[in-house]
């Protein structure tokens, strides 16, 4: 369904493969395909891609819908093409890893569409004298560059984002509409940045004011910075908090989804991932290759090991210094269940020492038991 | 307290019940009901409403304020008048659904502020010219509506909207300031969409990179829409990400609360509604009438029935079939009992055990016992 | 590291001892500090601070950086200098509350930089002529202040924000780019709004529709206001909705977090604190200095009494009328052990009878065993 180029910048199957292949993967036509080759114009999966698109397999669960696909050329792995019992429809693309096949050509073709997107500063945009704005970027509508900001070559800014006071963009990156760096704010090469994103908020940091008493708050200025490496996505509505005295730091290819949470003096290390609505506190830090699911909550001074996959809804309240899958989420049931349930949950301590007891009985039983016999 | 209207624009009681009518609903004035009818102002609830205001009776429990209101009129039950055991000081209005007539009567009283907003198109907008902008419709200060985009008849859009390349809006949509939309999201007519609303981010999608290697991240370009019914209204701060090669898609009469966050290629049933913070994974299902409580959180690739309503900070984490309400929230306690017991939690496996073994004992103990009794 | 002053804006350390001491603290120099004494130019941690910059200890954790700090000078208790075996390379500043001063002096340092942001109203503002603004305020690029809008002195509004109609802020107040005000909002002086602050949007309020039936909603306008007292924080993306008919109110010395969601009719006590992504549900009430830590989560229609303090990640679903810490988390493991002990939550109501049994057993036995001891 979604068709992404016109008629004229249509590829042709064998072009594409070709140029996919650059980037390092391997697939190939197989030998004797049949000729015309399809000029390919999109992508779609294997139920909504039409006679112009190409498709791919990777879940075997929807290898049924290889006979019925109407999509003109399916990526599929080189032993799926070999077992399989009927004379495809599709032109079929033999590659080790359809998946990351697919997430290349998905990317091609949103290529066409980014390069056409508008260069240059609109006139609309506030960027002041001191700011430096690289060769090739794009500052969209309304957008406000401040004092000694730093904008890297190529680099793109959808309508109404903000750049802090000597904050830094590096090279390349993409920014959706509205996105926000308070100032002090450094992000590599290579971002994406979704519309609604903060970073560089202040950090929630507040000590009792013992004057002002009756509870007061006196505030803690944040005066750190946030520093973001290369090839970070973050998604919509994310907020990256700046640090109190020392930075928040996000690692070379972070990927951080919408509504996430990421206080003052984090630090995520290279590659990890969370889903959504994820929320990490004050000075916690999380190793690399790590994921999060979504909504889970990590506690603030907290260390996490490389490699650790945390369940969704889980609250990590403490350190874990093991790689490996962690969770901890109530099991949901239908609501009169629930109540039956959590009602005892309350009790467990109780329960136990009842547990206790009557196996304290059970052994004396035993031993009187025992006893009885032997008196017999 | 929140006089809406100003002196002239006051409508008299019996026009005004004649006009809430005309909705379908069928209240009415008491026979004989005392001459001069109150002319209204404004609408508040029984403690606050003052002399030039409607107030209504629909939650028993606040029966006994009834004979303390300022309110000029009162909506209420028929049952309820004819039951008062004093002369009210209000006029009451007599009508089977109190709640709904409130509910109309807020929407009209809130229409004429509505009305009396900007219309056209205020000079700083940039429109491109490719777009379609329908008749009556207004676009704030700020506003960027892209190429190809369309905005229907009678809509309104507050300072600071984005509407994305080839994006449309339906008539008598109104988005508050702040609203942004991808391109290629589609929103149906009379929709509400709050600030900070983003329509069409990208879905969270990546593949491993083994060629990159060390964890990094292969980026799938997410190049599906959004496509979003009519009626439906979304809260402030609210994500929905675009689909990553087929469609998000949210049904009719939809309503979604703030900060929410709908995953790509989640399909929402109509007139499902969502209180705050909820979080829906990718590719979920979700039925038509359901109701989904604050902060609960949804599992991606799972499916909900029709007419499910699941219970505030619950983590439904497989499909659910049946209607009914489901639920799964751990009970919270003062800080020591929780300890106390969550102590307990992560030895059930064990506790389950002991008991087994006991009552396997107690069993034998029963036999031997038998037979002792036998053998006496 | 993060050096805030230019050479020309150095303070001597006496000198920043001395205006530090005007807000009440007690802070002095030891006798016979050596001269001459260091110019600060920033504040640093123990392991960052140069020698330009000023530290302080007030986690004993981390005393033993005491004698490695590169600072110019470290605020710490006078107790701990006394108690100090070595000759510190840095000027000691002694202070009985060195985390309150550390507070005021990142509060001086930060001024310095609030104090060199633009002034007046940027020409790219669209500001309604009835709109008031006053003396000393500074309104940035693209805000839109609408009708009847009022700005206290000394306020100032970062880019794109929008003050909607009939709104009005106190005195200095500093809003971050982009906060959205609906109409009828009502902030106090000295508030500190973060960027993609929504307040005002309308709550989430609607009544199922008979007449239109098949589940759809009928939406109840929100046509209550938000007050906001004076001295309150509030953190990014976070939403305060409207009344729907009373107020929604958050008290003097409040500190909001990033990505709180506050609904309908809320009435939040003075000094209370909450952390990120904490959801309150509609007409709850809570108390004077309660802190409500990180994604936790209030039900509708509660109290919390003053004081009440809630662990992060716990769902609060009734009210609480004493003081204390409350918690209801489940404690994570490793995802196998988790999956063992869940299995028998579901279980808990029958592990209970099963017990009640046992111990009944129990009971019926040590009867039967002393009747059998009788017998002998």
């Amino acid at each position: 369904m979604p068709v992404l180029l016109s008629a004229e910048q249509a590829v042709s199957l064998p072009e594409l493969v070709q140029e996919i292949n650059k980037t390092g993967l391997d697939c190939k036509l197989p030998q004797g395909a049949q000729e015309p080759m399809p000029r390919i114009r999109g992508l779609g999966s294997l139920l909504s891609a039409g006679p112009q698109e190409i498709s791919f397999l990777s879940n075997p669960k929807l290898h049924e819908l290889l006979s019925r696909t109407q999509a003109a050329a399916v990526i599929l792995a080189p032993e799926v093409h070999a077992a399989l019992d009927f004379e495809p429809a599709f032109a079929p693309v033999l590659c080790p890893q359809p998946y990351l096949m697919y997430a290349l050509l998905a990317q091609r073709f949103d290529q066409v569409r980014l390069s056409g997107l508008p260069k240059g500063i609109h006139p609309s945009a506030v960027v002041d004298p001191s700011a430096e704005v690289g060769e090739g970027a794009a500052i969209g509508p309304f957008c406000v560059v401040e004092a000694g900001a730093r904008i890297g070559r190529g680099s793109r800014l959808g309508a109404h984002c903000v750049i802090g006071a000597g904050s830094t963009l590096g090279q390349d990156c993409l920014l959706h509409a509205r996105v926000t760096l308070y100032h002090g704010v450094h992000v590599g090469d290579r971002a994406i940045l979704h519309s609604g994103v903060v970073l560089g908020a202040d950090g929630f940091g507040f000590a009792p004011d013992p004057i002002k008493g009756d509870g007061a708050w006196a505030k803690i200025a944040q005066i750190g910075q946030v520093r973001i490496g290369n090839d970070v996505e973050i998604g919509a509505n994310t907020t990256v908090d700046r640090g109190a005295l020392d930075d928040t730091v996000i690692g070379n290819g972070v990927k951080l989804d919408n509504q996430i949470m990421i206080a003052h003096n984090v630090h995520v290390g290279e590659h990890t991932a969370m889903a959504a609505c994820v929320g990490v506190a004050g000075s916690t830090q999380i190793g690399a290759r790590c994921t999060i699911a979504g909504a889970a909550m990590l506690s603030g001074h907290i260390r996490l090991a490389d490699d650790v996959h945390v369940s969704g809804g889980t609250a990590i309240t403490s350190s874990i210094t093991e790689p490996g899958r962690y969770t901890g989420v109530y099991p949901f049931a239908p609501h009169q269940d629930w109540q039956k349930n959590a009602a005892v949950l309350g009790q467990l301590g109780g329960l136990r020492r009842r547990l206790r007891s009557l196996e304290r009985q059970a052994d004396e039983g035993a031993d009187s038991s025992r006893n009885t016999h032997n008196q017999n």
